[in-house]
Formats: structure tokens, C-alpha cells, sequence
């Protein structure tokens, strides 16, 4: 997702008219995935690698991107977004058994009182930065509303990630089309990465981050289920980043966010920001690791939602693995959902499958396991941005990572 | 607080024209509260038996009521609004020791996860209707970026009932600029009760509710702390209601909502409202009880979150004490706070109190009386409504309450 | 359950042997419960008006007393016990879904952990005095070594109030024996009430207190379920004590606790215990309302963990009608299943039943109405007791509470 | 810890007599630790690199070990123990501010209500085997009976993990003189580690486990605090063990359990126990991983309870980088409290330290660095133990464990 002067004429106006390129972006030919690379993450994914990979799940992007230069709030520039998350499909109302848990609560998920007490989840999950919860979570009613289904679909959930550094965040970009858009573009089929949706201005351990997905299917003898994840990545320190073990952030401390004006940055709580190199900045700008991680796992084990509150409750794990540390600033919500219980419509009683509790270990193995992944899944396919102000984040070089991951030893594993 | 058509020509302008009549409602000559009638509900309240007994408390309204007669989605009528309560008023951006409890979540509180994780509120606590949820979040956060204070408020805490009965919920009549003016508008003494601010459209045990307060001081030997609790009540079933132990809901079982038109309510909610007689309607419509109840309860006695979530869980309590039994359609969402504490500005340590667990009694039983008093406040306030469709809802009647209480040898304690 | 010195002879030697009596508290002329006395509490009971009454449950009691006069630690007076409640009956090992909520945690219910994270309850619910959780825990492991279900039952769930005031609760009188006689002795049909088993030395609003238990059968468009409710009472200050609304500590409010001793209580909690009088003391010893209440909810209704933590929210609302706050520092902790779903031994893949969300209310009514009679059950059970260093406790007299009720406009509803 | 049949004659006989050898193990000649080694998990430790670093924080062990060969229920053979933590030392009986977090509750921690509801956590915390859960609870009860506290430390914490490969689990070895030998025996100073205490007969990834410690200290910017954590550890598959990003349970995949003798194990739980050889055998025997970890995280940094659960909760974090998964059939649970803060003894409002939430970052980085080495620490320490049944345990080898370091690319840091 590069910024818009370097885009062709007519992306370009599109761009400054703020339009959405969420097409643009899906379009784009793909750069490799961790998979692709061989990186040795464990266990086997579906086919998509993706949580679309969960039979019914779709997912929707609208990403904004406009302006460019001097962030004026309200005006831009703009890097943001939308992502719907679709657990039957945007044609269906029914509701899914779902939990959360927050590894460290600073960050918005609206809608959890009503997850916690009814053990469902009504509607679509919905992400988008942090000052724009408010217009996602009218617009999910405005939309209900029009469809008949304001009663079901409320108390929407929504959750956000602070894309401050990149994006005109005061400037509310995010529009009720937006979201519409989000919802009622959302497909089965591959997830676009990266700087899309959600995520277009998000960073992750210092790299540009943003949307990224991975999934996991289990062997016939664990239940053959698939689980599937979906992360909105704005979280970390570079210096933590940790793949398959090796320090690659240790290894890669440049490619720092920077600024390519000669002017500081307009947002107050930018207080660090050097000017450009062709690496970057080798320092870390203050509020490194500010951000959050959202991430949101579907599967179609059986699962209650007690028992989805423990896969939730292993997400942490994965983001341990990555370097995570929940830190304080951080927004780490977790929302897990199974699309296996279709409750029978009005009926008094409903008859549901629950898997053995001590059939879970491998569940939550592959929430471990696919969550690393699609946390590097969205730094490897984010491009690196420009945006207000001039700052502009990096993209994880695929290079450097693979030599880095060689010197600890690390063999990639054969690329399906 | 009634409906258009009653009112004389030049607030009906006003009201066709969707300006809020706080004023006006405010200004209205008050109607005795369950204090001045002297309802035993036991301890002493502090001298407004408001949450604003709390010292740096201040509560904001805005009332928004237009139109009449047929609903028509956008259009109105509308019967809605917002309050705003400040826990150190709206010059101070400073947190205060927060917590949260649900009864029955089915309902909004945004801004949760943060107060769990931190502790901590920060800004106000903001209360409007269901579907209004995200003008009202995106509002407080606009406000706060034109004060550079969104980092500070950037997770808002907007709670809800829902007005679909009298209001057109649907219709987002809720604006930025009813926010702003609620929050602005705030202030330290009396605090408008019944149909006025989030308040506006909504029902309690069948009667017209909406906004209520109370508060207690404990003696000088339990601390002489205050505690103060502000409801926007609209749950409960009419034949549960009760008052000092009297099944009030039972005595007064006529003057259920009815409707004024020979139109059946466009609201597919609505299943059942019979026409309109004198007496309103003898049986209750359905959806009954489907409402929910928002407790906001403040006290300056030194408690830190832990005990505040403490608080909070008491507050069902005194909901139960008044015949609620958290129905599953109903949002029971409560937070409390303590204005006791203030942090040391940037200090790495701040020093703060902590009141012994062992002398929380008080603020137990205190947090219990209140919440009664707050609740049946609501209901001693409000005015007969009538709203969209031509739906009306009765103000519980003082002099059947007091005859009730009679039959059942509750004898009025001596008003202050 | 009357003190020693009052007994016959044969039965003096039992009591002073130190054995159990709870056969002969079960065959004691039954007195009138709330329900024969008509006292108006809503809905109808099931044929036992007792846990029971939900098919499978079994109650076992084994009531430890001995000894009178001075307390020698070690020696006694021991008035004391254990309960069982097995949710299956005691021939059944299969778990049942269960869920746990405390009003007031200064308590303790061990197995929490597990019954939190499985949602399962494994075994029986125990129930003892504070100081003898220990030696129940390892017992109930010790019955389940001998029959192959120590994996099974290795995370026993033992509740508990504290019986301090009557018994020598520091002298550890419960033995593995009482434990495995209340396992092994567990049965369907009637319940002992009052001074039995865990419950026997227990005080409830400044009565004499114990166990007490009542249910309710939903209707058959309601499901036709069972809710039952046992109570280990020992919380609550007498002059909070309501029943049916009526304010009946402030009627009775002699009949205090007191000493039949010249000597001062040799417990130092204890800082105030007045000689006795034929109507007891006039005021409240110190500590009042210390003490703490366990509540069973059992059910046959199809509900999973999460919608059984629901029903055990519920329960505060129960204790709150009868004039209970949660007090800091009593242990008023809830535990909540359902012996609807058997899940297939060994089988990965489970079909459960599960109630509609939205068809909980009856049984929310119902579990708050079984909560407030098993309570009052408990206190009308129970007998005057004397124990440790003298202390008297008295029975609740039922002529005036009755007269209470009338004094208050409270028609008993006639008995069924 | 070898087992009886290697010890030196005296030896012998105490430990076939039961008695415990908990001065030898203290006395043996300390193994390197991990921070010996060089092995790099970030950040400084404190003097002891043990929760001793913590001013106040006094540990006491006291290990069971007898007999050999043939498994008899309550004959033995014994390998189990009980270790005490004491916050503030033996000799103090006041509370400090705490909080615990469960990543799988399959296990027990007892105390968990009143630590959740007060903040507070009152007297030590105990670990020993799933079945002496009970005797501990009841032993810490009389230790305080004897010394007048019995109201202070009446709801004790006690929690467990499961040593039934190698311990008489079910033969209840664990004594009350135990309990108050651990308890009056602990001290500050160095801890031992390994088979030890409640560690006695433990295994962690395969190896042999139990009592592991670490410390950190941060820097003076960071505000000069002390974060000390304790391990039981119990839980993990060999193949998922990870130390410092390297893949060591794959490079050392061999020395797993074993049994020595020529019959099948008795208990039923292990359906797989393979012949030693002297390599062990070559794959894990059934129930592989099933074990549980549970951590005590001690500081001085002043922290309140709603704080000290953000530490807990970032404990899963650490095991996460050790391999751990949080299985289904694993107790973790995770404690963590502060020294810094002594309430005012029976003050009703007391002053209390706070540590601005914006600074916990570095405690967060703390406890996940310590909770690894505590961890790594266990099993560096342990001795090879042969148990019940002739089970064998094997210690994990040091020289193999550096090796597969170096294999990828991980240099020793310099010992200190």
C-alpha cells in the first residue's frame, strides 16, 4: 500500500478524492506468505491459509486512503479503515457461540456485555482505528435498521486499533458508506493483507502492519476441524519481534518510522520522529509499541462458549511467541466464535454439539500456531507507507528476515 | 414532561422543531420525591439526595422531543436525548477509581475493557438511547480533540436504554450537538429527573421512567462519606413492582401503555397495545420488562476500583428490593466511581487512599437505599408521555402509591 | 435441634459420645415451613418444596454436636456437620454443567477453578464449617480413591460458613467419617432442615439458622422445569431481616444471641455477649451478620455453564429480599447446576440440550423466589440452640413472625 | 534428588523412616543455574536471581521422600512435599495487595474468593500435591489456631500440581508436621530448587521439574523494583520445550519416562510407561503434558490488586515462550502480590503507594523474563528421580541443552 503520489494518475485521483482502493489492493500481485517462505511455524493450514478457511465466514475490507503531506485534521491526510468480519456470511442473522478475553484492555470492543451474557455473537465483527468506533457502530444499526434486523444486530461489536501516526485519526474519515461497503462486499474466497481495510494505517513491531490471516486444519483423528484467524496488527516493539524463535527484531533494528518532512509531527504524541534515510530512522520513535492487536479466531469445532473463551484465552500465547507483551497502551482483545450450532429459530430448545473439553489441546495449538501467523502474515504483505505529516513506516523486508531466520539456524520449511 | 400537543404554542415550536427542552424542564415546578413523602427507604440523604451530593459531581441534559403522532423512521416523533455525569465536572480531565458490574448484560457500556483493565474512568459518563450509541461516542471524542484531549478520552463510556416504544429509536435523532450541549451544559446542584436527557422515552415497571437520583451521608462514625447514584431506569414488569415492600405493581395494575391512534404500532417489536382508555390500558403490552437499567453510583469515600467494582455489585440489591429480577432482555449495566483520588499529574507514584474493607457496610447498604430511591424518583418525576404512534405511558400516580403504602401499614416517615 | 442438657437421657449420652444425630433430626416432628404457613413468596413449589424435587439429587447430613458449656478448643461444645448435595445422586460420577457466582467472596468454595474453566461440576457440592474445609477435601478424595475416581473427584467443590459462635469451630470436630456418612448417606425425598449438617451451628439474621431448602416447577408453556434451592444460612442482621416485604427484624428485634454463662465468651471475636433473659438479649452481639450463606441451585431445565452463571447471579437478588447486603465480611458464594445433559462417556462429540436465552425469566423469577423460601425454611427449621461457652441462639418464633406479617397487610395465601 | 536406594546409609534410613530430607536437598552442591549458563532471557536479576529478592519474601521447603519400588497406596513409595511463600515473612500476619489470573483451571488454588474480593492476600502461600490440598489447608488453619490468627489466615491459599508418575499421590504423605515445618522453617536467602518442597515429585516438559525461582531488577529509570517469581512446575510436552527461542525439546527428544521395573504401572492413568533404557525411553508416555504450573510473582513495586492482575496475567506469557500451551488437563495458575504497601492495623483509611499504570511495562517484560528462568531454573536443578513404581524421571542434561543452544546460533551472554 504505497501513498498516493507514487500512485498512477487516475488511482491518484481517486485517492485524493478519498475514495476507497480496497479493489486496488486486493488486486495487487501477492507477495510471498510466511507459508510461501517455508517459515517453520507448525502445523497444517487449510487452503487459503486464511479464516476464510472456516466454511461461512466472509470477509469484507473498505480501505481509505487520500491526501497526502501536512496532516490538517478533518481534511487528511487519510489511512484508514474498515473490516468486516462475517462469521455465517452477511446473508445471515443467525448468531454463533462466541467469547472474549482481553489480554491487556486498552482498546475498544463494543458490544462484549452482551457476548458475555448470551454466549453469542449477532452480526458481523467489525474493525476499524480507534475515533471511528462511533460511526462503524451507528452505521451496523443504520444498516440493520434498512434490513429489518435493528433488534438482532443492536449491539454491534466493533473494535479498533490507533492508527494516529499515519492517519488524520481526529479527522473522522471513516464514513458511514465506509462501512457499508465493508459489510456488503465481504466474500468467502482470499483475505487482502496488509494495508487494507481495518488495518490500512497500522503498524506492527515498528513495520507497516495491518490485516493479516492464517489458518489451521486439524487431522481427521483430532476432529478434522479448521481454525481460522484474522488479526488487525498495530501493535510492539521492534526490538521484541521474535519468528519462530530468532530475534529478528534484534536483527533488523533500522527501518525505523521517519518523517520525510522537515517539519514535526502535528500529533502531540508523536514526540520523537527523526527525518528519513534511505533505512529509515535506527531509533524507535516514541510511543513505540503504543498500538494493539485484535484478533478475532473462528472455527466450526463444536464448541460452547465457555470453551470458546479458552481459545481466546490462548491467543496471547501466539502473541507471545512474536515478542507480545501486552504492554500497557495496548488494545488486545480477543473474540473467538464456532459456526457449528445453528440454533433452531424460535425454538424453546435447541439441540447443540459440544466437543469433550479434553479434546481441545489441538485447538488450541493451531490459535497459537495461526495466530503467529497472520500477525507475520500481515507484516508481510504490507507495503510501506507515507502518511500525514510525511512519517512514513516500513515494510518488513522480506530479505532480511530469511537471512535472519538462516543464521539462527532456521531452515525453511518446503513451501507447500 | 408532556407531549407536544399539550404544551402551549411557543415551546410547541420548540419542539416541532426538535430543540431540546432542557430548560424547560428543568425550570418545570417539581413534583414531590420519594423523600418529601416521606417513603421509608431508610438512611439520610445529603442535602439535594442527588449524585450531585458528591462533591465535583455535575449531570448534564439534553431533551430531545419532536413531533407527534405516526412514526416515520427519521422523522421522528422523537422522545430521546443524552446525559452527561461528570465525576470531577467537565473542567477536569483528570481519572477517577472506576469499576463496572453487569447484572444482565444485554446492553451497551462502551469504554469497559479499559475501565477494567486501568482502574480507571476517564471523562464522562454518558447515557442515550440504544441506537444513539455511536453519535454519542464519536461526539465525546470530537469534543475532546478540539481540547487536545483524545488520548485522554479516546475510549468513552456511553451506556443506553431502549426508547423504541416512544421514541423513534431508529430514526437517529441523537446529534453531535445534543451531545455537546449535555456535556457543556453540565452542572453541580439539582438534577432534573423523569423524561428528560437519556432518560427522555423511557419506561420503568410499565410506568413513564427515565432519569432518577439519590444519595445517602453516612454518619461521621462511618466516615461521613456520600454516596450518590443517578439511574436511567427503564426496566421491569409492572406487577413486580415494589415499594418498602409493598407490591405497589399489583395495587396499581391498570395504566398500562397504550395507544392513542386506531393505527397498530409500526414497531414490529410491539406485538400487542391496546387502545387508549382513561385508566390507559389493563393489561401490559409486550415486549414488558424488555427495558434496562443504568446505574451510575458515586461516592467520595476512599475506595480504590476494586472495592468500586464491589460497589457495583450491590447495586442489583436495591434493584431487587424494587421487584427487578435482570430479565434477559434487559441491559443492567452498572459503574461506580469515587472522586476521592487524585493522581499526581505525570508522577510515576501517586500517593491515595484506601478505606478498610471492613468499613464498607455502610457504603453497601447506603449504595442499596439510593439505588430504590433513585429508581422510584424516576418514576415520581416523570410526566405521562406520549410518543410515536401515538403510544402513551403513564406517570405512576403519587396518590395510589401512597394509598398502597397505607393498605400495607407503611406509615410515611416525617419529610425533612 | 435443641442443646444437650434438654435432651433425654439416651440421647444426652449420644450427643455427649460426641455422635451424630442426624437421624434424629430427620425424624423430628416436622414444624410448619413457609409454605404451610401460607407466607406469600409467589409460584408454586414442586411436591417436596426441596432441591429434591429435580430428579437425581440426593442430600446427605451428618450433625456433629456434643459437649456444652465451656469451650476448651479441641473438646468443645461441638455444633457442627457436613452436607452433601450429589447432583446425579451418589451412584453417578458423570459431571453436570455447572457455573459459580459470589455476591461476597469472603468465603470459600474450593473447585472453583475448575468448575469455572470446564463449566462441569465433577462430584458433590460439600458443604461445613470454615475451619473443616480442609479435612472434608481430603476426605471426599479418599471416598473417591476407594472406588477408582480420584482423577474424577480430585478437585472436590467444599463451601462453607463459619460456626464459631456456637461451635468450637478451632477444635477441627469434623472427621473423615462425618464426611463419608454425609456422601454415603445422601438421598432423595425430604430434606432436614435447620440445625443439620453443615448447617447445624449456623445463625441467620440473628436466629438460630442452618439449612434450608424449597423449589419451584415452572409451568408447563414455561418448560415445566424444577428449580430447587438449598441454603447453608448462616448470614444477615436482624434488623434487616424481611419477609415477604415486611419489615419483620424491626418486629422482632429481641431474641438476640446470649450467653448462659457468668463467664465471657473465650472466643476474642466475640466482644459482646449479654446474660441471658427468657427473650434472649436485646441488641446484637458483636460481630453481627458476619457470617455467610451458601446457596445450591439446582435445575433440570437444559442450560449450559454460561446461562447457569446466570441463574447464580440471580441468587443476590433472592438474599436481598430477605434484607441480606453482601457483607464484607460474609462469604455469600452461589453455585448453580443443571442434571439435564449426560454427556456421552469417552466421546469426543457431545449432543446437549440448551434453552432458548430468551425463555430464562421464569426461571430467573423462580430462582430468586426458592432462594428467599429456603432461607426462611432454614429458619423456621431450626431449633434454640446452646453451645460453646453457653451462647444461645434462638429459634425464630413463628406466632410472631406470623403476627409481623399481619400487622403489615400480608394475607397468608391458603397452604396447598 | 536421587531416590532412596542411591543415598548414603544414614540418608537411607531417615528417608525410609519419611522423614523429610529438605536440609540435604538445601545443602546439596547447587547445579548451574540458568543464569550461570549464560543462557540469555533478557533483563538483570536481582542478588539470589530468586523471589527472595523481594524484601520481606521468606521460602520454606519441606520434601517427603520414602520408600521405593512397588506402588502401595499410603505405603508409598513418597515423593511429594509442601513449600511455603511467605510475603512478608512468617513473623508477619498482614495482608498485602494481590491478584491471580488462571490460564487453564484445571487445578486448584484455594483462597481464590477472598483474594478476589479483598485485594488482599493473608498469610502464605502453599503448594503441595493435588491430594494434600486438604491436610495443607487444614494445617495452615491450626498453625494459625496455636497463634491466634485464625480470623486472619481462615480462608488459606493452597494450591497444587499432580504427582502421581513418581508420587503415592493417593496414599495422602503429606502431614500436618509438614505443613508447619515448611511454614516455621522458611527463610530468606537462597531458595532450593528442583525436587524439593512441593516440587518434590514433579515433571516439567518430560524432565524431571519442580521449584524453580528467578528475579529481575530494573533499572533506577524504571523505578529500581524487585520482580521475583516461584514455580511449581508440572505441566508440558517434550517436543513443544523452547528455551530462548531454540527448539530444545526437538534436539533432546529422547530420556523420557521410563520404569525401571518389570510390571505395568498401578495407576490407571498411565496407559504407556515403556522400559528404561539408559537413554529413557524414546518417546513420552501417556498422559503426556498433563501436569500443571503454578507461579507466585512477588514485588515491591506499589502496586494495587486491579495491577497486580495485569501481572498475573502476563505470566501465560512467559510460559508461552518456554513451549507451554496451557493444556486442558493443566492447573496454571498464577499468583502475584506486593510487599510495598503495609496497611495501617485497624485504621479505618490508610495511605497506599500506586505505580502509574503508564509505567508497568517493565514489570510486564519482568515477570514474562523471570517466569521463563524460574521455569528453566526447575528443571536445571532437578536431580533424575525414580518413584512409585520404579517410575524414572530424568533430569534435563545440561551439556545437551547447550549444545542445541549453540546449533542455533544462541551465544551464552557472559556470566555475570
Amino acid at each position: 500500500m504505497r501513498p498516493c503520489r507514487t500512485l498512477l494518475l487516475p488511482l491518484l485521483v481517486l485517492c485524493l478524492l478519498g475514495l476507497s482502493r480496497e479493489g486496488a489492493a486486493q488486486n495487487a500481485p501477492a507477495k510471498p506468505r510466511a507459508r510461501d517462505l517455508g517459515i517453520p511455524l507448525g502445523g497444517q493450514p487449510g487452503p487459503l491459509d486464511a479464516i476464510t478457511d472456516v466454511p461461512g465466514v466472509e470477509v469484507g475490507h473498505t480501505t481509505v486512503i487520500s491526501g497526502q503531506g501536512k496532516l490538517v485534521v478533518g481534511k487528511g491526510p487519510a489511512r484508514t479503515g474498515v473490516t468486516a468480519v462475517w462469521p455465517r456470511g452477511k446473508a445471515s442473522a443467525a448468531p454463533v457461540f462466541a467469547a472474549k478475553y482481553a489480554l491487556n484492555g486498552n482498546g475498544e470492543m463494543t458490544g462484549s456485555h452482551w457476548l458475555d451474557e448470551s454466549g453469542f455473537l449477532y452480526g458481523p465483527v467489525m474493525l476499524t482505528n480507534t475515533f471511528s468506533v462511533g460511526t462503524v457502530h451507528q452505521s451496523v444499526i443504520a444498516w440493520a435498521v434498512k434490513r429489518g434486523l435493528s433488534w438482532d444486530f443492536g449491539l454491534p461489536v466493533v473494535a479498533e486499533t490507533y492508527d494516529g501516526i499515519l492517519n488524520d485519526v481526529e479527522g473522522f474519515h471513516v464514513k458511514p458508506e465506509h462501512v457499508f461497503r465493508a459489510m456488503d462486499g465481504a466474500s468467502k474466497g482470499p483475505v487482502a493483507e496488509g494495508g487494507v481495510g481495518g488495518g490500512t494505517g497500522m503498524m506492527c513491531h515498528g513495520f507497516k502492519g495491518g490485516i493479516g490471516t492464517a489458518s489451521r486444519k486439524l487431522s481427521e483423528a483430532q476432529g478434522g476441524y479448521t481454525v481460522g484467524v484474522l488479526v488487525q496488527c498495530n501493535y510492539g516493539k521492534r526490538h521484541q519481534l521474535t519468528v519462530a524463535g530468532v530475534p529478528v527484531g534484534e536483527e533488523i533494528s533500522d527501518l525505523q518510522a521517519c518523517t520525510t518532512s522537515d517539519q514535526p509531527p502535528s500529533n502531540p504524541l508523536i514526540t520523537r520522529m527523526p527525518k528519513c534515510t534511505p533505512k529509515g530512522a535506527s531509533k524507535a520513535s516514541f510511543p513505540e509499541g503504543s498500538g494493539s492487536i485484535i484478533v478475532v479466531v473462528a472455527t466450526d469445532a463444536p464448541l460452547l462458549s465457555h470453551q470458546l473463551e479458552r481459545i481466546a484465552r490462548r491467543v496471547p500465547l501466539g502473541i507471545s511467541r512474536m515478542g507480545g507483551l501486552g504492554e500497557d497502551s495496548s488494545g488486545d482483545i480477543f473474540l473467538a466464535f464456532s459456526t457449528q450450532t445453528t440454533l433452531a429459530a424460535e425454538a424453546p430448545v435447541s439441540t447443540v454439539s459440544m466437543l469433550a473439553n479434553d479434546r481441545m489441546n489441538p485447538l488450541f495449538e493451531a490459535t497459537v500456531q495461526a495466530t503467529q501467523e497472520a500477525i507475520l502474515n500481515a507484516m508481510l504483505a504490507a507495503e510501506t507507507m507515507t502518511g500525514a505529516d510525511g512519517i512514513r513506516v516500513f515494510a518488513m523486508p522480506q530479505d532480511r528476515l530469511m537471512e535472519a531466520l538462516k543464521k539462527y539456524g532456521r531452515k525453511p520449511a518446503t513451501a507447500p
